[in-house]
């Protein structure tokens, strides 16, 4: 039987592609520390399941764009982040990936192409093969961080294909947090070159060290934003599978929901408990959520800096960190530490960044690190990750 | 701005577009019956509940093709209606609807041709123009009951692009249950010309009369068939989003993960919801919600009959009635129902035909019932659209 060109041009996910080797070491009696997935460990709060038990007897279709209580309730919550949304300028999607999804099938067709910003949520690639879309890529450096490329960087790239950039903003996998100088350098180039602009801001609330994220929201030219968002990393429901796609251009959130209705509604259940942590969750529960990612960013860092030859920068953001680290080829390394290697019966697993990059040979000796467990856990998985660099470095010299 | 083709080219909803005028006729304090939507006002079983209630209280992305227990479950339910679908030959779906979309996206690509019988479920539509596809139609008539058409009629219209059959079985919009020589016709279509089959089996247990649903996985070339299922309609869980993508096609089923991994997981509070359903519910929920749909479709056929110029003939399954009625243009006599019309101030809101086809001008007389409320509301229902046509014909050849 033939399969579509779509299909097998896609990738497998370079976060769940080396699962069974993790499996494999397992059942061998390893221990395993998960940092390839950004899956928190933290309880999801329990005015989630409050919410899903009030909601109604009957689990009937809600509106395609969301129960209004909620998209009232993302107003109010945008607002305090100085992005001035009305309800319906926003639609509930089934998680951030549905919204990316709508956005890229909103504006382009396919063979155009969307300018994207690499090392970058590698899921955009199978988003963009599966519309038949081309991502082309500017590439950012762990020399630097990952900050933003020149203006020039993307002009080079340029042509009259292309139909927005997109770019998540605090980064997923890099860390980093543009500043306003760089967001402005974005609008710029799309006001420039009559570009949409889809912001993935789905880490808002993970900037550290006093940082403000700054939302595309807070710029001019609002007719060419779309904000891509998701409740899964904030409130720890990675499950729920509750987004948003935000847009102040009310002729393409016309467009957009045609798409919405011909899938529905985003799960009902979810959209309930989501209500009520927007609506009755405190405040401080993010300040003690950011105290603890950052003191566990604190400890990737502190010990990430030990290895000999790693190059990074601290992260300002998100719960990843990206760096090179001195192998020939990271997807080999990680497996061979699945494999082959570990201390104490104990080995690590964290994501080769080589499928988070459009360009085919980028990215081979960089990894990414989900800092997703407590600091001491964290602490010991780096531990781990340096002695297996060491060894794996050892044998293949010798 | 400018948006995409895609979007551009996809109509709006028809069960959908004409809410509007409802809202504003129930403004002015009409009593609208809801025909127009699928869905049902029997509560979600209580089992529904239980599940989520027992969900862990991270509520962390599960597995792309769905928890492990609820492939289980519906591995075993499949059995009951003689369908040997294993757990790994399954993927949890946000929805029957995103079954649908990976089915189409796994096996075509743009501008390949999909054969699809109209009258059809209008999303099809949608999810075909999402994906740059082009939906060619074979059309049933109302004068035998929506009957499957001739393999002549599909011959006809398969050329060198075709990829793929899509139905509803039984038939949503137009309540037809296929027989096992319908079934056999389009499965002997599919082998000489070397297509999938799509089949959308999500009212498998809608059907009256003692008649029984046939699946195409009861047939012989299983690496072509795609089931594509929803638990919306049997549990009155539309807003729950779950689904099924079911072939045993091994190397399909690998390819279409990859969109599954892209999105990375269903609904999860709904899919444990949907374990306690498939585990607890007893199997007299469905004899009596059969029994209560049976009478149901009793009552819309007795009234429809009295309807002078009315062609359609007792539904077999599902829970819609298409018929020709007599007026011009059935949209624009829905769209008079709800502005200019009612019986002691109430009046009726169905679903025009039109957008349910493929070709242009097709089922312009035509018109969904969805007979979704209780038998007295649906009689009342009825004899108001008796009304209306009787009323609006006099008006119109005055």
């Amino acid at each position: 039987m033939r399969y579509s060109e779509r299909v097998l041009n896609m990738q497998e996910s370079p976060i769940r592609k080396l699962i069974p080797f993790a499996e494999e070491a397992k059942k061998k009696g390893k221990k395993v520390y998960h940092l390839n997935i950004g899956q928190p460990d933290l309880e999801t709060p329990k005015e989630f399941f409050e919410g899903i038990n009030n909601a109604p007897k009957v689990v009937a279709y809600s509106h395609s764009a969301g129960i209004i209580e909620l998209r009232n309730a993302f107003s109010e919550y945008y607002r305090k982040w100085n992005m001035n949304l009305d309800p319906e300028e926003l639609i509930i999607t089934t998680g951030g990936s549905e919204a990316i999804i709508f956005a890229l099938a909103s504006v382009a067709d396919p063979n155009d192409e969307i300018v994207v910003i690499e090392p970058f949520y590698a899921n955009y690639r199978g988003f963009a093969e599966m519309l038949n879309l081309k991502l082309v890529p500017v590439q950012a450096s762990p020399d630097n961080g990952y900050a933003l490329p020149s203006k020039e960087e993307f002009e080079k790239v340029i042509t009259d294909r292309t139909k927005a950039i997109i770019y998540s903003n605090p980064s997923n996998p890099t860390g980093a947090v543009y500043t306003e100088e760089e967001i402005k350098r974005i609008d710029q180039i799309a006001v420039e070159n009559d570009l949409y602009i889809i912001s993935d801001e789905v880490y808002k609330e993970f900037t550290f060290d006093g940082r403000k994220h700054i939302s595309i929201m807070n710029f001019e030219n609002k007719d060419r934003y779309i904000v891509v968002d998701s409740i899964s990393k904030r409130y720890s429901a990675c499950g729920a599978r509750i987004g948003v796609f935000a847009t102040k251009n009310k002729e393409l959130l016309a467009q957009a929901m045609k798409f919405a209705q011909s899938r529905l509604c985003s799960p009902v259940m979810a959209q309930y408990g989501t209500v009520s942590l927007l609506k009755n969750l405190d405040d401080s529960y993010f300040e003690e959520m950011i105290e603890e990612y950052q003191k566990r960013r604190d400890a990737v860092y502190e010990e990430l800096s030990k290895i000999d030859g790693v190059t990074f920068k601290k992260p300002q953001g998100s719960f990843y960190v990206s760096a090179e680290i001195p192998v020939d080829d990271s997807e080999e390394f990680i497996k061979w530490m699945l494999t082959d290697f570990d201390l104490d019966n104990e080995t690590v697993m964290v994501a080769p960044l080589n499928g988070f990059y459009a360009t085919k040979t980028a990215g081979k000796k960089e990894i990414r690190i989900a800092y997703v467990l407590e600091p001491e856990s964290l602490k010991k998985a780096c531990q781990i990750l340096r002695k297996g660099i060491e060894e794996y470095n050892n044998i293949k010299t010798r």
